[in-house]
């Protein structure tokens, strides 16, 4: 298969290139660095993203920022960046996606533990990660050719702990949250919010 | 209690309204109709309602617009109507009326099945709700003074099915949906999404 990582130079997007890359032709995109440069954020970025890249079998985005804090401080900034970066980006890469992507091919979007599990401080990332899962759920039932879509639901994954400073051995390593995206792409599941925890 | 009902010249709205005003003071607003006028993907509007009426002990949002469509007829336009209006005209109800909530108040919003249980044309809507829902469980987390927040999921609605020219029988009547709003104002529960077939 031809697959399209978009976050490719992130924890999770490494993991995933590296799991997919023996069996498949991986084409890398970020904001910063890889084979193309996206900002999930804007629409003319994802649609010359897929200009560029061409026709594909998988997309599967680790991309999109969310702001963590809490309730009473998070500005009206910090929902506008989130929801149009890891909510609005991450739904536009299907919308925009869809005509570029060959017949049973699939899209795979990142979500996140905090969607159903929240924390203090996780306000407007749960209504993010929440808010992707309806969509994923809704638009597998009319994405057309026998595309797919599902989104990966990490957990707190041990390499950014560790970067934090914290306790590493709490969280997942992004080689083992890799699992579900592998199933995602190469499995037949459609609709599904994959719990990383429950793979590799 | 003092309770602002914000749609409350919709069908649910209206329902919501009757089954509080025998025991409340109801304070009503909306778009068109009601005691105060606010538009909530406005955010300065909603600052000049909760200006205007004061302290309250209870807010109860019924508003919001999210559009109906085939995945790959809806526009950028649609969903950026549907977030900033039924998802982030809600979240705003909250964020600003936090200030104006008296101690142990509360905020009820309105999500929809479609969250769930979504249905060919449901992206946005779903995306939408689910998003409200992912709020609603991480803000009750955070609330300040024991105010609680709840979302009430309602199905389709009898009186709507009736001016759609559908079925009545397949909704539950606009008086029915009522009680989950209710049990939301007058009880204790908090950070909870309130399936309107469960209640009344």
């Amino acid at each position: 298969m031809r697959i399209l990582i978009v976050g490719a130079s992130g924890t999770i997007g490494r993991a995933v290139g590296e799991a997919l890359s023996p069996r498949h032709e991986v084409v890398r995109a970020g904001k910063t660095r890889g084979d193309h440069r996206v900002d999930i954020a804007s629409r003319a970025s994802i649609e010359r993203l897929f200009a560029a890249v061409g026709p594909l079998d998988a997309v599967v985005s680790a991309a999109g920022e969310a702001r963590f804090g809490p309730l009473e401080k998070l500005t009206d900034e910090d929902f506008e960046l989130s929801l149009s970066s890891k909510l609005m980006g991450q739904v536009d890469l299907v919308r925009i996606g869809i005509a570029r992507v060959r017949d049973a091919g699939s899209f795979t979007l990142t979500t996140g533990v905090l969607a159903g599990e929240p924390t203090p401080g996780s306000a407007a990332i749960s209504l993010v990660n929440a808010g992707l899962e309806g969509f994923v759920r809704a638009a597998a039932l009319e994405l057309p050719r026998e595309i797919r879509i599902n989104a990966v639901s990490p957990p707190w994954i041990a390499e950014t702990l560790a970067a934090m400073g914290r306790e590493a051995s709490a969280g997942l390593p992004a080689s083992r949250v890799a699992a579900a995206y592998v199933e995602s792409v190469e499995g037949h599941r459609t609709g599904e919010i994959l719990d990383a925890r429950r793979f590799g």
